[in-house]
């Protein structure tokens, strides 16, 4: 889960209020007592055991890794390719994407006065690397980018700037909006008050000696300084030797660079609706993953969720109405590449799609059901949680962001259902090397699973659709560098 | 914390049946109603709140890891010469002691077949490295070396061999000698065998993507092979891409080295004791680490109890007739130099050691006493316990270890006490990158200083000894190479 979109803004920390419009009122909320009884057959069966462990197992063993435009990434969509196909779907294809490309390389990071100390740190995804030699400057530490601005230029210029805010260990993933600025903006910030390189500890709640990585967006005529992270325990350690009062400096060596842009596709399964004509229900979830972990739980879980409900709902062999339709999007963590291709492939058929729904935040048990569809469709979404409430969720409210990949049609009036995981460990593993399949419980994504067969399978079979949504305009966001850089410039 | 003792065989998972003997039987077991308030109020006082975090903080931040014969370890030293004294310590002094040398280079380990996949793994302390450009080749798996040596050496000939067995959680730590045989004796049994390699699953409980270390050891003879740890996600990996029931294949390039030995020293500062021909009471931990973390919690924290006990001992200011000694000893970790060097200056002197008391399992909470003396001498153990008891702290038997860096004087008839710390999450952290400060509670740490002030106080003022104990003569140990083999061949 990046839960930052490129153009979109952030869609958590900068909340877009939505205005809904109903383009049917006059249709029925109501299901049928068949619908009813099939969906809470869906629900059931699911917590009996699904095969959504093993979709995770599989495509962690045997792919792992897969950064956009990665070996792994082409190996990700060869293996979605076939395993659809293998699970019976139809119109299994790929849509090919361009995605840029960046390399992590190595990094050496350690206190050199004034008690010298090796850093575990890693480079934030897309951050440039140092100069060959290093770079060793004084660390000044502010807790966010609001600090920084208030202090004088002349205490930052020459200086590794040090974001030391501690992340809360919440259930719904608030905490991340709260901080996550300083991973995304806090290099842009620091280098245009003459920073030399920016620090940040670590966006995550691991006591484990682990760094979490994550985009970080450099913009145009700010010099691209170096950004990395450090692990909690490093932070503190930083932070300990900054409360000595004494100067503090560091050393970092970092080889990361951005490479020419590469290949990779969107991922398309169906399971085909009866009314050819009828709207489709989108079920998104992201194939690519950050390069440190195998990507079990960011976003494994997800894919395992999402494929495993449709199958479900396609073996249930109920008649849909609407085409239900699973999109396993390409490169979202590094720049939203898929969804955004998606959309703009799309953009005159927005229309056609009911809803959408997007597993992106683990593999955690699911507590609640929200929406952000037309106000008038609201029973429709109650007449969905009825079924729902025996897997111990509860009905939020009409103001779901609908998650990163959705964020490209959700602009564009596209209404989404969210369904929210327990994320109070994700962020113990969230885009760090300990993202690995040993953290995936099979009871819970059975839970997910029967939440989104049940969600889905109602949404395909409604009497009504969910109406239109329009977002108020956003202000016209800042010039932002490209994606991928000249490659002269970084190659 | 190494828990096995060259020489004297592991000391948890070859229990030595020791018999006692009584030297001064018709001494009384009590104490006065003074000393008892005295031992009363230093526990009470601890619980109020100690110096120890201070201590462990400053030996973390200020030293960092402490390897023997390293940078690090050098600064440690220095660390506590200034440290006792300044703390107001009586004798402090260091005592020479020659280390041998080990580096651990770099690692690089990543499944080749079925699936390539990149793995996390640390050398195991004292392996050989691989030849410069790496060595590849399938991978066994077996659980133990029982099952390794019920195989026919044809199917080991020319493996990797994988030992691949998980560590329980335990609170008292017994699962650390169920499982360590692998790490300590595996590549000698593989290369017996004819295997090129060994990867063990880390000896330890962590979920975390960290791999632990730990030493193993060569003996004559038998080929020198490279010996590495995977993290318990890695272990995951490579046993689930062997499920397959594909041939599994690795690649290992590690540069792991032995250098000539270095000198380093035990450190060693009193409390001294009224009566100048009264013995000794000795409070041990060890002042080196592993290379990976801080060290905080091995043996930081047992440093850390050690002196704050004995520190708020002096500064209560109750006559003592027996000398407290601490003796932060070096090198435990790789081969226990320091005890060992300890021990034989003073083979015509361990009669003067009237008990020892070692901490080295880390910060967590004592919840049990348990002692290794004179049958006779329960009752004085006993009475300590009544001191101990509102501690939560329950009374175990007379069959401690007393700890490895005490080995060498049990061995010579040293009684031992011991105070047993909470370990359910020790093996979590246990030498990794992960033993850190954030590991060490400061309300656990007042708990444990508390009890090691109560009993190495009463153990000073006792009205009379532990008497003496005599192990039964173990087998003699097979040869086993030298700590620090021939330069020639290593560096």
């Amino acid at each position: 889960m990046r839960m930052i979109a490129y153009g979109f803004a952030c869609l958590l920390s900068t909340l877009v209020i939505v205005s809904a419009t109903v383009q049917a009122a006059d249709q029925s909320a109501s299901f049928d007592d068949d619908m009813l009884a099939t969906a809470a057959e869906l629900r059931d069966s699911a917590l009996e055991g699904t095969d959504a462990w093993e979709i995770v197992n599989s495509l962690t063993t045997e792919v792992g890794p897969r950064l956009a435009g990665s070996t792994g990434d082409r190996a990700a969509v060869a293996w979605a390719l076939q395993t659809l196909r293998e699970l019976g779907f139809s119109n299994v294809r790929a849509e090919n994407v361009e995605v840029p490309r960046w390399e992590r390389g190595s990094i050496e990071a350690r206190i050199t006065e004034p008690f010298p100390q090796p850093l575990v740190a890693t480079a934030l995804g897309g951050s440039v690397g140092t100069p060959e030699e290093g770079l060793e400057a004084p660390v000044l530490q502010v807790a966010d980018i609001a600090e920084l601005e208030s202090l004088p230029r002349s205490q930052i210029a020459g200086k590794i700037v040090f974001f030391n805010k501690r992340m809360r260990r919440t259930r719904d993933g608030a905490a991340y909006g709260e901080i996550v600025e300083a991973r995304t903006d806090g290099p842009v910030a620091a280098a245009r008050l003459g920073a030399v390189a920016v620090v940040i500890r670590s966006v995550g709640t691991s006591i484990a000696r682990i760094a979490h990585t994550g985009t970080t967006q450099y913009v145009r005529d700010v010099r691209e300084i170096p950004a990395v992270a450090l692990s909690n325990a490093d932070a503190d350690m930083l932070e300990a030797q900054l409360d000595t009062g004494q100067r503090v400096a560091m050393h970092l060596e970092l080889t990361s660079r951005h490479l020419p842009p590469a290949r990779s596709a969107n991922v398309i399964a169906e399971v085909p609706g009866t009314d050819s004509d009828a709207d489709i229900v989108l079920l998104a979830a992201h194939l690519d993953s950050w390069d440190l972990g195998t990507g079990a739980v960011d976003d494994g879980a997800g894919v395992a969720i999402v494929v495993e409900a449709a199958r479900r709902i396609a073996e249930a062999g109920a008649p849909l109405r609407r085409t239900v339709r699973v999109l396993l999007a390409a490169n979202e963590e590094f720049g939203l590449s898929g969804a955004k291709a998606y959309a703009a492939a799309r953009a005159d058929r927005v229309g056609r799609h009911m809803v959408g729904m997007e597993s992106d935040f683990g593999g955690g048990r699911i507590w609640r059901f929200e929406s952000r569809v037309a106000g008038e469709a609201r029973p429709l979404v109650e007449a969905i949680h009825t079924v729902l409430a025996p897997l111990d969720i509860e009905l939020g409210g009409n103001e779901a962001d609908g998650g990163a990949d959705l964020s490209p049609m959700l602009e564009l009036g596209m209404p989404v259902l969210g369904l929210t995981h327990d994320g109070t460990r994700y962020f113990d593993y969230h885009h760090s090397a300990s993202d690995t399949l040993d953290k995936i419980n099979r009871r819970h994504l059975d839970q997910c699973v029967a939440a989104y067969a049940v969600t889905a399978y109602l949404a395909a079979v409604a009497p009504r659709d969910f109406g239109r949504i329009e977002p108020e305009p956003e202000e016209p966001p800042a010039e932002v560098a490209p994606d991928v850089p000249d490659t002269e410039d970084d190659v």
